[in-house]
C-alpha cells in the first residue's frame, strides 16, 4: 500500500488535501491522472447502468436535503458510533474496537488511564442554512446518496413513464464524520458513491436480488479486474442492517486484506414505507397494467464506492516486473537488472490512452509527432512527451498506465509509419499513420489482460 | 421562465429537492434528462479544456479543505452579505437591496416597522469535523472551487511536469448560504462550477487575459448557443473584486434579463501570495528554462457555472412552433392548429441522441426496433418508445430535445430501411439500417442550428 500511495502522489493520481496547510484528514484530492481514472470509472458504470439497461434511468439529487429525510431514514437516531475518551491521555476510541477486558475495567488500552462512559456519536455532518443558527435551521450533509433516489421515485415514474421493475442510478458525494479514517482513500469523510436502486414487486425481490448479484459480479470481469481477487461475503445476522432482508458484499483483496468494494442489499419496502410515514405522501406504486393493483415496491440496491473503486483499480493494476532483454526482443528496452513499475489498467479506464513520442526533437520529428497528436485528440486521451531518452519516456508512461505509445522516428519520415508499443508486452509493431486511429480502436476493443 | 420550469419538471430535467417534504430551498435535483444534459455539458467543457489544450490538466479537489485556506483567501473575513431584520414583521433583507431612504430611516420597506442594525453575515456553510464541537474543529464547505487548484499548483507542476504558461481545470460543487435564492436554478445554495486557472508570467497576464476572453467566447459558438443572446460586461471599479486587476463577464439574455454566465478574471498574484503568507510555503515558480528565474505567477481565471449552463441551455434551446402541413411535407405531422414545444439542443448535448420507434408493436416491428436499439446503444444514448400514436411520440421526443427519431414501419421489413426524422426541420428521409450508425455520426458532426 505504501508503494501505491507513493506512486499515486508522485504521478498525480491522489494528493493529500490542503497539503500546504499540513493536510486535511479524511479528504483527498485527485490529480490530473486520478481525476481521469475516476471519470472513466464513473462513465463506465453510468453507461453500464443507464445506456445498456432499458429499464434504468439516471438521477443527480442534491447533497443538501430536507432534514426530515434523515429522520425518516433512521440516520438521525441510529447512524452513530459508540465513543469513549481516555481522561488521562485524551485519546478517543470507538468502544467496539477496545478489548472487552479493558472496556469492562474502563481502562485505556493505550496508557491505562480511566475511560469516560460510552456516548453515541452521530456520523452526519450538520450545518445551518439561512441566517439564523437555531435548531430549525439544521441541515445535514447526506451520509448516503440512496435517500435522494427514494424521495424522487414518484417524480421519475411520472416524468420518465417508468414501470416496475425499473431502476434509478446515481453517482455523487456523501459525507461521514468518521473518527478513524485510514488506508489511504479507502475510508474517508468525503467520498463518492455509485448507487443503483431497483424497484420491484414484493415477492419478486429474491429473484431480482440474485439477478443483480450476477450482473454486478460480471461487471468487474468486464472492467478487467483480477477475478481471483474478488469474493462474496454474506452479511451474518449481526451485520445485517435493520432495513435489510439479505445483503452480500463483493470484497476485494486489498493490500490490507479482504474489504468491501460493493454491497448488494435487499432493502425491502423499509425506506419507502418510512417516507410515507414521515411525509404523509402516498408512496405506493399503481400497476396500471394489472387492474391498478397498489403496493409499496421492494428495493434491491447495488451500492459501490467510486473512490474505493479508484483505490481497487490502482491496487489491481499495480505491477513490478523485471525487464529482461529476452522478454523484450525487438526493442531497445531492458537489461539484466532493469525493473519497471507498470499499471495494467484496461485501456478503457487508463487516464492516458496513447502517448505520442518523437524519438528526437530535431529534424522535424517533433512537428510530425505534434501533427499525429492533433489528429488523435478528438477521439483519444493523448499525451505528448519529448523530454529525455525514449526508454525513460516508456517507463514514465508505464507508471501512468498508458496502454499504447506511438514513437515517431526517422523511418517515419521515409514511409509514414510509426512504432506502436504495447504497455503490457512491450512488443512493438510498425503501423501506417493513416491506419493508427482505427488500429487503436481495435486494440482497445480486443484488449485482454496478460497478467 | 415559468414555461421552462414547468417543462423541466414534467419531463424530468429538474425537480425541486426533497419535494415530498415540502422542498429544500436553495437545492435542486436533476432528473433523468437533466443529469444527462448536465453530464454532456461537463464532458464538453472538460474535453475542450484538458484534451484540446496540451497545456491544461485536470484536478478534482475535496469540498472539505483545511480551514486556514479560507483565511488566506479572504473568505472568512470578507465573504459576507450585510443583513438587516425587521423587528416587527421579521422579514430579513440584504441591506444593499433596501432603498436608501428606508435604510437611513431604519424603516422596513415591507411594513414600515423598525429595522435592526446592519450585521455582516458570512455566506460560508460551516460544520465540525471530528468528535468535538469546538472552534478548533470548524471546517467550511468550499464557497468556490478555485482555492483547491491554488493549493495544489506545486503538486501538479511536480507530478505532471508542467511549465508556465499552463492551466488547471476543475469541475465541482460549491456551497453558499444565500439568503435570497431565486430564478429557478440560477442562484442556489448548492451549485457546480467549471473553473480553469491559467498560470502565467507576470507581464504576460494582459495578453493571456485577452486570449482567454477570445477562446471562451468562441466556445459558446461551438456549443450552438444563440450568439446574439451573449454579450460582454466589464466590471466597473465598484464591482471589481479586491484580488482582480480586470474582470469581464459573459452575460446571457435569460428570461429575467442579462445575467452572468461566466467570468474571466485577472486575479494577479493575489491568491498565491496570500497562500505563501498563510502557509509559510514558497509558492514561487522556478523557471528552469530561464536561469532559474523565480516569481509568483499571475492567474487568469475562467469561471463558469455548470448548473447555470444547464439553465442557459434550457432557455436557449426552448422553442414553440406552429406545425403547418406545408412546413412539414412528406410526413404525417401537423395540422392547421398544431403547435409543438421543441428543445433545439446541439446533438452533442442532447440527453437522448436517437429514439427508436416501431410504428406498431405487432407484426415483428417492435422486435426489429429493439434490435436496432441494441445495435446503437454502444455508441449513442438511445431511447425506445412504443406507446401511443407516432405523432405523439415525435412530440414527446421534441420536448426532450432528441435530435433524431428512427421509425421502423412495414417497409422496413421489405427493404431493411427505416425513416430517419430530424427534430428541427421535421424532415424525414429513408436510410438503410446498415448505414444508420454512420449516418447519425455524420449528422452530429455536420449539425447546424436552423433557428
Amino acid at each position: 500500500m505504501e508503494k501505491i500511495t507513493s506512486l499515486a502522489k508522485r504521478r498525480g493520481f491522489v494528493f493529500q488535501s490542503s497539503e500546504i496547510y499540513g493536510g486535511q484528514s479524511g479528504a483527498w484530492d485527485y490529480g490530473p491522472l486520478g481525476i481521469e481514472l475516476k471519470n472513466r470509472i464513473a462513465a463506465t458504470w453510468w453507461k453500464e447502468m443507464t445506456q445498456f439497461h432499458d429499464d434504468i434511468v439516471g438521477l443527480d439529487s442534491a447533497i443538501l436535503m430536507h432534514p426530515r429525510t434523515w429522520e425518516a431514514s433512521g440516520h438521525v437516531e441510529n447512524f452513530t458510533d459508540p465513543l469513549v475518551d481516555c481522561k488521562k491521555c485524551k485519546t478517543r476510541f470507538r468502544s467496539d474496537m477496545i478489548p472487552e477486558a479493558e472496556l469492562a475495567a474502563k481502562k485505556c488500552p493505550e496508557c491505562g488511564g480511566e475511560l469516560t462512559d460510552i456516548r453515541k456519536f452521530n456520523l452526519m455532518f450538520q450545518t445551518h442554512i439561512g441566517a439564523a443558527e437555531d435548531t430549525a435551521s439544521i441541515i445535514y450533509l447526506r451520509p448516503e446518496t440512496a435517500q435522494g433516489i427514494y424521495v424522487n421515485y414518484k417524480n421519475i415514474i411520472q416524468s420518465s413513464r417508468m414501470k416496475i421493475p425499473f431502476g434509478i442510478a446515481q453517482i455523487g458525494k456523501a459525507f461521514r464524520n468518521e473518527i478513524v479514517t485510514k488506508n489511504f482513500i479507502f475510508r474517508t469523510c468525503e467520498f463518492e458513491q455509485m448507487e443503483m436502486q431497483f424497484f420491484v414487486k414484493p415477492g419478486t425481490d429474491d429473484t431480482w436480488f440474485e439477478e443483480w448479484k450476477k450482473r454486478r459480479w460480471a461487471y468487474y470481469g468486464k472492467m478487467g479486474v483480477k477475478m481471483d481477487h474478488l469474493r462474496w461475503h454474506q452479511h451474518g445476522p449481526d451485520e445485517l442492517a435493520h432495513y435489510a432482508k439479505d445483503a452480500y458484499d463483493i470484497q476485494y483483496l486489498f493490500p490490507m486484506g479482504w474489504r468491501e468494494l460493493e454491497g448488494i442489499h435487499n432493502r425491502t419496502d423499509y425506506d419507502l414505507s418510512r417516507h410515507t410515514q414521515y411525509s404523509g405522501k402516498d408512496m405506493q406504486y399503481i400497476d396500471q397494467d394489472n387492474s391498478n393493483e397498489r403496493y409499496i415496491p421492494y428495493i434491491v440496491e447495488t451500492s459501490a464506492g467510486l473512490t474505493r473503486n479508484v483505490l481497487m483499480l490502482l491496487c489491481d493494476a499495480y505491477d513490478e516486473e523485471q525487464v529482461t532483454p529476452e522478454k523484450n526482443s525487438g526493442s531497445s528496452e531492458g537489461s539484466a537488472d532493469d525493473w519497471r513499475t507498470v499499471l495494467r489498467f484496461h485501456p478503457k479506464l487508463a487516464p492516458i490512452t496513447v502517448a505520442v513520442l518523437p524519438l528526437m526533437k530535431k529534424d522535424g520529428l517533433a512537428e510530425m509527432a505534434q501533427d499525429i497528436r492533433s489528429e488523435l485528440k478528438e477521439d483519444f486521451a493523448v499525451d505528448y512527451d519529448q523530454a529525455g531518452a525514449i526508454g525513460r519516456r516508456y517507463r514514465r508512461q508505464d507508471e501512468a498506465g498508458t496502454p499504447f505509445c506511438v514513437t515517431v522516428d526517422y523511418q517515419s519520415k521515409e514511409d509514414s509509419t510509426v512504432t506502436l508499443r504495447f504497455r503490457d508486452s512491450m512488443e512493438q509493431v510498425r503501423v501506417p499513420i493513416t491506419e493508427l486511429a482505427l488500429r487503436l480502436q481495435q486494440e482497445i476493443k480486443a484488449y485482454k489482460r496478460l497478467k
